[in-house]
């Protein structure tokens, strides 16, 4: 009952958010039009964090120096604008009233072929083609909008089509939404993963490798191997076996799990060897199902908690790709446990206990979880057979429930082979990321025929919980390093620590000191290049660097380091024994 | 010189082997036909380790049982053979000579077509179509001679032609040699990888994933692991930074690298992806070099010694594929080395002495290195640059020279872009395997425009080394497998000791025991099944676990446990503490 209330409020502000935004739209189509009258508007809907309104210009160049005039003309009109007034019209009088409007002509022609009533919403003396979708007194409620970029967009999408105007904006409820909301946005940019990794020389995306395909550098997969063995950590802990599998099946596998119906569209084109087709792995679930396959299980084999860091490979439209959060090539750290049916909530259990832990080590303190569940209605991205989902759906809230999770119900969200526990964190400056996932599967044990031998000998086939602990490596990485704005803490840090002598006299001892570091396993550099000690000592905080090390002629000789950590005063000098032991409390505790 | 010496003898000794097992071929043809008079022979090439003759026995079915038979009559021909003949034919002459053999007769055919001069050899009353290639008194140099198994094959190799019947046999010089290689084929079978590697549950070759595509599981994931944890640590100590990169990149990557021209045939089929073309990766090079690109570089950033086990994909002819031997998916724990002219031989030093050091650890100590030369005639298999060749030819010669290496020479086994010291090594049983390779590569950098900028401020070209510590980590582990014949040493092994109490009574002391191990990241199992222990100590035996720790009412009073080496007797009681320091000492050493 609770959540259906959480759900109700969270539901209906996210209507009412999407209402103000469309209406925003609206204004700034009249705005555009009144200095512009020559203009033609095309679309404009609502989306996240805001909303757009795509233009035909003609042969003027619209850009961000117009905004203020725009601004100010949404301002004086909005005055006058008191209800959005809707209107039920015939097709002809629609396309008298958008004559010269060549958009609104096709969408007009589109829409009355499919069948629909076309409407028409006016406020003030602008009336757009729209199907609905106000807020109800938007002289009071569009005073908080705000015009972010611009940009070019083809009509419908279609590089075959004009090229429009695209006006981006942003509209809250009250000021402190929107300052903050601006503020995010200006914070974000200085933490764009993109920036900082070219900054910090994480990773690079090389044109002749090939879109949407990262390359991590020296310093990058420092990074991934650090999440991946404290991943390990977690999993040796908690009794999960590691295992290896290849980057392509045959397609034919594909066909006998569903993928080749369900997920088609996210997979690569199929590649033939011999009279064999095969394709890249968009998941690892089948390749870890035919290891289980591989031996006759007994009950006593369960749970057996298969687990890889498998990189898969889906099919993501190009314009859609961005550094290392929407990439082709991404790595799931992939668990399949495959169970008896009353060790479900044990197994969720651990998994969630993980999850939580794994969120602490990344100083992320601040998520939720989607309970995502199918769409009854959709059955080319669902396996249709709706007792099994209702089935797997109740458990699963019967499970974040008894776990005390803050969650959401999202229909048309899950896999489409069950119902999945999402979770949702916020970063440093408040911006979501979908992360962690644990999805309940009662199809595919039964589909690929997988069995056990229960203890009164009978076939049974185990439920399998599909686990992704960050779920995507490189999306992780991309998230951290936004997060973190780059100076990550001393566990993940690509160099801890940067020994930089004063002069070259005391290069020896610093020499020394490095060598006695990076005995103990630290990630140390030594600067000893002939620069004045403050541009060493300002290039390390640049690349964001946890300690710098300076030494000094009293250091040398008094066998010490001067210490300065990353954005602080000196601290002061200290034993290097009584740094190594700071070192290694820091890096085991995963804090400072 | 010395070289050369070595070279001639080595080279004479292959060639009076070839001679060999070809004159044995043709004794094999004369007994088969003396005996299957309606039979027809078609080819009787020497290869690796002997030879084998192709018949067409009609509907006759041939098997081992025939082999004391044909061997026999092999025996009483030889006694007349005291040379073979060589003669000059014409086409019509052979023609008429293999009369009713459609196999000699299209043979000929080809072979008059392109204009070569026929010629048969006669020894005793038997004739074969043949070019030579014949020891002088085959009556001396036949004697030890075993056929050794049968088998179908296509004529010419082709499944559109007629299905042979191949007989496999092979022939030394002495009966020691003769008896050594039986032993080895005995011994091999034993331990082969496939059988063990089912048996000790270590991976999986599934029909629904496809052909030379081995998964992992959990143990064999385990060796994996080792292995790589074991380079990662020797990298560290030497310098070398990991990266990471994606399994696929542009096709055109491949044409600019030069792959496209000289590697084809090993490359998979590129599939679309938008309107671009990708491929897998056949190697790991073009990605380190994109890395090496995305930044100006100085002589000071030389060596930089990028590594990575990266999994590239080949393509393997279906029926050439073998376990983990031979595989489609092979990862690769290549380095790239880029460095300055000056850094060549202290890179190659740093590189043999991490080869000699994990054959060490591998306890692998019988190996001889291959010079591996291009074939200055083939242009298809290697760029073409005379002078660039030679130069590096000279420069790794020097190297094996100065390292005091026993090599020799191989031409037509390198590289296309560059000559490469091979490391063969024999197993346990003598048998050859090929494992590290070092490439000296002069062109790529140059071609691919990889520059850096040196002291006196211009641009220069790195030079390549291709380091590959196995070369392929799934040879390797189908070698080790084979090596030790499934008895891992403890720091390899999947599981390093098994807990095994008498009794029921002992569960409590027995999972304090477990758990304590576990606890200091031994890999150690509990078999608490109501087996008897003798049938548990069985079933650890069979397994190859390193040791078993028998826990009684005794050990259990006294806090200790009753050590069992794997094949060895019962070794008495001991401290817990002390079996750990032992187990320790030996993970550390990589001994025992």
């Amino acid at each position: 009952m609770q959540s259906k209330i959480m759900k109700q409020t969270k539901e209906s502000k996210k209507v009412h958010l999407e209402h103000l935004r469309h209406s925003a739209a609206h204004l700034l189509a009249a705005a555009v039009l009144e200095l512009w009258p020559n203009a033609k508007n095309a679309i404009g809907p609502a989306i996240e964090n805001g909303f757009y309104y795509d233009f035909d210009f003609d042969k003027t160049k619209i850009s961000e120096v117009d905004f203020p005039n725009i601004e100010q003309k949404m301002r004086d009109l909005v005055k006058t604008w008191k209800s959005f007034q809707g209107t039920k019209v015939s097709q002809e009088q629609a396309k008298t009233h958008f004559q010269g409007n060549p958009y609104k002509q096709e969408l007009i022609e589109e829409f009355s072929l499919e069948g629909k009533q076309l409407t028409t919403y006016t406020s003030g003396n602008f009336t757009d083609l729209c199907r609905g979708g106000h807020v109800d007194n938007p002289n009071q409620m569009l005073k908080y909008v705000k015009l972010l970029s611009v940009a070019g967009a083809y009509w419908r999408g279609d590089e075959k089509n004009a090229m429009l105007t695209r006006i981006y904006g942003t509209v809250f409820p009250t000021q402190a939404e929107l300052d903050h909301y601006l503020w995010q946005i200006e914070e974000g940019e200085k933490r764009d993963h993109r920036k900082l990794g070219q900054k910090l020389d994480l990773f690079v995306i090389h044109d002749d490798i090939g879109k949407g395909l990262p390359l991590l550098t020296p310093k990058g997969t420092i990074l991934r191997n650090e999440i991946l063995n404290y991943e390990r950590e977690l999993e040796q802990e908690s009794g999960f076996q590691e295992v290896w599998t290849p980057h392509i099946a045959k397609s034919d596998l594909y066909k006998r799990t569903g993928h080749w119906d369900h997920y088609r569209d996210v997979m690569y084109a199929p590649f033939g060897i011999e009279d064999e087709t095969y394709v890249l792995k968009p998941m690892n679930c089948p390749h870890h199902y035919m290891i289980y396959a591989s031996r006759p299980r007994s009950y006593r084999d369960l749970p057996m908690r298969l687990s890889e860091p498998g990189t898969c490979y889906r099919y993501e439209k190009s314009g859609e790709l961005g550094g290392l959060v929407r990439v082709r090539a991404l790595t799931i750290d992939d668990s399949h446990i495959l169970m008896r049916d009353d060790q479900i909530d044990a197994e969720f259990g651990l998994c969630i206990g993980m999850v939580l832990k794994m969120f602490k080590a990344f100083q992320l303190n601040d998520y939720w979880v989607r309970l995502s569940l199918n769409d009854p209605a959709d059955h080319i991205k669902y396996i249709a057979d709706t007792a099994t989902w209702e089935k797997a759906g109740r458990k699963l809230e019967a499970i974040v429930k008894s776990q005390k999770l803050n969650y959401e119900l999202a229909s048309g969200e899950a896999s489409f082979y069950g119902p999945k526990i999402d979770f949702m964190v916020n970063d440093a400056i408040g911006r979501q990321w979908q992360m962690s996932t644990l999805q309940l599967d009662l199809f595919m044990a039964e589909r690929l025929n997988l069995e056990y031998t229960d203890m009164d000998g009978t076939k049974k086939h185990p439920v399998i919980l599909h686990r992704g602990l960050t779920g995507s490596l490189e999306r992780t990485i991309g998230l951290l390093i936004e997060h973190f704005s780059g100076a990550f803490p001393v566990w993940l840090s690509p160099v801890q620590a940067m020994v930089i002598p004063i002069s070259d006299r005391e290069l020896g001892y610093a020499q020394t000191v490095h060598q006695e570091l990076r005995q103990e396993r630290f990630r140390v550099d030594l600067d000893d290049r002939s620069l004045s000690m403050q541009k060493r000592i300002r290039e390390a905080e640049l690349q964001k660097i946890p300690y710098m090390l300076i030494i000094g002629d009293r250091e040398a000789k008094s066998g010490t380091i001067a210490l300065r950590a990353r954005g602080e005063k000196d601290e002061g000098t200290l034993k290097r024994s009584a740094f190594i032991k700071r070192l290694k409390k820091e890096v085991i505790t995963k804090q400072g």
